[in-house]
């Protein structure tokens, strides 16, 4: 293990010199790199895919699941796709550099920030090879140095991506060292990483709750916490039963293995006679399965395909990730907001209203990262925010809340010019 | 102990319940606490500096040094400017509420951020009672709760102010509950409240650094690390003389213990012979006490008050925090750099230069929460700054850096307004 770990460390003593020389490095040099990771997935696709071809075999003999499998999948549709997304975050624009809240005080000093990289970031992720290049790209736009530490099951397709990635970059004249990547595979490797607190800046953990729960009280570094999305859809009294039918419908059905599909949906009883069954009957047609509380399950009629199942205290508060919702009968928008306050994650919760005053205090009262109005809680997501891309959604309340993008992947630092001044 | 924890325990649940309320409190009813605590500050004087008699004494009786027991005193003229400096935070705008990035998507979605408190703030102190109106004051301004603990040296003083702070919030409207404060000074109790990062949102500790270090490796939840200064000052062979002079005297010797000082002072070899002389002769009225490299002392001649000692290598990257700094002579504006980048403690660092790119590649290399062109670093401070008071200054890249002050308290929320939208 010793040798293994004195080239993490080495590697992340690499990483942080080059992070001085990518703070300021110019946006067209960073645009430059990204065109050629574009070019290069394309052009070495073969390589790729055949580094692939091994992780799938290796995979798919060692029984992993259909769904695991096909997260491990590329194939040219999916590099193209990639390489699309890799365009997409060259043409945004570079967030290093800008100057905010500039003013001139008193005494003449002209005071400002400017936002700055963060410096080095660490990524440990499961069996998505695309991560490799998703997180690479905006570290890499937004000036960060990286170390990429991807799972064994990936371990050639991660290999092949972030060469194409550190070779792509230094072309572009990307100071060489700025994207590690960690080959060896030991699980102790990641528990050295977590302490390496001294030139790793931040951590993005990117897989399931076991692993971001692992990372989050492991890491001596701040931790990008967040991936876990228990959703509430409440239906107000006055809600548009056509909107709240599509709504519950898109939220649950769309794609419910991530983190903001809707979980639970809770119902005031004014409207749940009107509503549910006709909630539950779109849901059926998609297989969605109901845990509900008695009073829901009382006003459901049997119906071809309807799943129901009496909700247990479990269900309140639990991420479904799957064709499963629980649904609870409320009385008053009050207990809503004590249900969502208690049970949610702080990730994205709506309300669907017609009323203007239960609107707003849905809005108000509600504390997550993301409060809706009348709209599904599919679109937390920092390519539908308009953000470009996101490295994950972050339900913590420091340094950025929501979708994060490549502004949320930066610092700023104070600017004084002064022309002598002395403090009085 | 078991009770004293429950108790804490139940502090700060009662903190976590009053802080959903202050969320949304408008800002007449916390300008109007604010105004309540600093009428009662001069109301209540009597009471108050009878407590703080006790603690002084007693502090007095254990051998407390002077310049701890006058950080302990409070007097009449004391508690008049504590007052007007609550009136001060009254009067800056409230942060809470802010609606900033806001825009409508292509499909219709208006999604904007607004901002809102943190929630739940800690703070664990030393012997500075005022520290107690200060966070509280900052923390009720920002909508945020808070519990106290403050030093067992200042327990009646911070228990009378933490009286008042209660009293006078409780009367404008602030829920109960939203300021705790901890009369118990067991040290298992600050162990016991830096696990609980269920409740407390964020840690502000605030004393020496022994304090800081041992909160910021014992905490769960995120904590303001921070007011740990190793400035520097770089004179390049470009600098005004004139302003060098009176921008190294002002940051080393206008308040010597904080952590904006002068710790070491650089200067360039071309310019070195004209420059030190005055300084040294400057800093020597004062009393400063020099640590220089070889090349600075062999130009040095002795002279009356001047105090030279050969520099060590503990010299460099210290925070002397009294009126001693280390000297070195670099041969050019990369050496400064570079023992900037390795001694610095990402606070704040000066260059004195008439050269444009000097300046300017100062200002774009400098890894620190604050850089200045031809300034003193003293002035890194929110009251200076324009923040209006300050509860610290970060040295992190996550979430704010630099002067911490309302708007460095508080998160944001997503807010979007919708009409039925899906995600297709």
């Amino acid at each position: 293990m010793k040798p293994a770990i004195e080239e993490l460390e080495a590697k992340g003593k690499a990483a942080k010199v080059a992070s001085h020389r990518l703070a300021y490095l110019s946006a067209e040099v960073k645009n430059k790199a990204l065109h050629n990771i574009a070019n290069n997935l394309l052009a070495k696709k073969d390589e790729i895919l055949d580094a692939n071809k091994i992780d799938y075999k290796e995979a798919e003999a060692s029984g992993m699941s259909a769904a695991m499998l096909d997260r491990l999948m590329l194939s040219p549709s999916r590099l193209e796709s990639i390489a699309q997304d890799v365009l997409a975050v060259a043409a945004l624009p570079d967030p290093v550099g800008e100057i905010f809240d500039m003013r001139t005080l008193p005494n003449g000093l002209q005071i400002s920030r400017k936002r700055v990289p963060l410096g080095v970031i660490g990524t440990i992720y499961e069996s998505r090879p695309n991560v490799t290049i998703d997180i690479s790209i905006l570290c890499l736009k937004s000036g960060n140095a990286i170390i990429l530490r991807g799972g064994k099951e990936a371990i050639h397709s991660n290999s092949a991506l972030a060469r194409i990635v550190q070779e792509a970059s230094v072309k572009a004249g990307v100071p060489d060292g700025a994207v590690q990547f960690i080959e060896n595979t030991d699980r102790a490797l990641v528990n050295h990483m977590l302490k390496m607190g001294d030139v790793i800046d931040l951590i993005i953990p990117r897989g399931g709750a076991g692993l971001i729960k692992f990372i989050s009280e492991n890491a001596s570094m701040p931790v990008v916490a967040g991936g876990i999305g228990v959703c509430h859809t409440y239906v107000d009294q006055n809600a548009d039963v056509n909107k709240a039918v599509a709504i519950a419908f898109n939220a649950k059905v769309q794609r419910p293995t991530v983190c903001n599909a809707l979980d639970t949906l809770l119902v005031h009883v004014d409207v749940a006679e009107r509503c549910l069954p006709l909630i539950a009957a779109e849901w059926a047609k998609a297989g969605v399965e109901m845990h509900g509380d008695k009073r829901s399950l009382s006003i459901l009629k049997p119906h071809p395909g309807l799943k129901l199942v009496p909700a247990t205290d479990e269900d309140w508060g639990k991420e479904f990730l799957s064709l499963v919702a629980a649904v609870k009968m409320v009385d008053s928008l009050d207990e809503a907001l004590e249900h969502i306050e208690r049970y949610g994650s702080g990730h994205s919760e709506a309300i669907i209203t017609e009323d203007y005053p239960a609107a707003m205090r849905f809005l108000n009262e509600v504390d997550a990262a993301c409060v809706y109005v009348n709209a599904s809680t599919r679109f937390t997501d920092g390519g539908q925010f308009g953000l470009g891309a996101e490295v994950g959604i972050s339900t913590q309340k420091m340094h950025a809340r929501g979708p994060l993008g490549l502004k949320e992947l930066t610092s700023y630092k104070w600017i004084i010019f002064g022309s002598g001044q002395v403090r009085p």
